[in-house]
């Protein structure tokens, strides 16, 4: 095998570690927690769904991809809950070592590629950014919104905490945005979001 | 909130529940059984990563969304082993039952257009279709191969079916089916195979 075949393939295998990452949000059905692959296969195949209503034109492979290789750093850095402060002190770091690594397992040209890709995830200063980003927040929201909000309630999470992350789905997309909102509402009024 | 978006909502928490149907295989490292959706998120990313064997020129998107959505069935019908003959005989009627059910909680045109990619999967009459079923192969084969073969020694399988199932990966690509064929003569070698 040459060798650029047999790093694609250690890459291959490598990412199969994020399947072991556990997030803060629960399956639907009052479920186990989510994992990250899990996260960004759903995130993915939304945005495919959801596409027209994002506020710009976005090339939708690339959202796609975006969407399924955003989390890969999180298996050396973990997962750093949305509400988490602390922890979102220290993950740009843990994350740009990780980042290094995994993404240096593959050839240089692809290593360059993703890399960039991952970065332009993080600035979300692209339209597909924005829209991926978007997912990133609706996708945990729908989950947590059919259990009650319970994924909020377990951590007393605030709605001005959950208003300020959802800030980002309006740059992805205004119509989705509005459905946060309901939800957010509704929650509020339920009494899961203090 | 419109019928359309709200129908697209509808269809995106139902297919949260992918995340509970556990395959024969396991995560690397001997871990435990994979679920379809990591399963399809793997082999999305790979898909993108080895595009450059693919025998065939191929729509990388297309063939990344084919990865994404083709065992969402397996929500109603189950995960078949490739190796469960007798599973294999009424997996295409539970599989069609599924497919209408699940896709026409989608808008028309979208349950349309998912039903066709689901189909063209099926049929892997398609330059996209081979590739995506290349990798529907070569994941879990991967994934074995780290752990030893220990899903086919749990199995019994037997090589001649393992080969039998590796035709499909050489449709899509040679350069891969060779990376199967070493490992499969590999673990034939070491008495994994029988």
């Amino acid at each position: 095998m040459n060798n650029r075949l047999s790093k694609q393939l250690e890459f291959s295998l490598e990412i199969d570690k994020e399947k072991n990452v556990f997030r803060q949000t629960h399956l639907s059905g009052h479920g186990r927690n989510e994992n990250d692959a899990e996260h960004a296969w759903h995130m993915a195949i939304m945005s495919y769904i959801l596409r027209e209503y994002a506020n710009e034109e976005v090339d939708i492979a690339h959202v796609m991809l975006m969407c399924l290789i955003h989390d890969i750093v999180e298996i050396d850095a973990g997962d750093t809950y949305a509400y988490d402060e602390d922890g979102k002190k220290t993950q740009a770091d843990r994350e740009e070592a990780a980042k290094q690594r995994i993404f240096s397992m593959l050839p240089d040209d692809q290593r360059d590629e993703l890399t960039a890709m991952f970065d332009e995830f993080e600035a979300g200063e692209t339209a597909e950014a924005r829209y991926a980003r978007a997912m990133d927040n609706l996708q945990p929201l729908i989950l947590n919104d059919s259990n009650d909000g319970g994924d909020w309630k377990e951590h007393g999470v605030r709605a001005e905490q959950v208003y300020g992350r959802q800030v980002r789905t309006r740059l992805g997309s205004e119509e989705l945005y509005e459905v946060t909102d309901s939800i957010i509402k509704k929650h509020i009024e339920k009494g899961n979001l203090k």
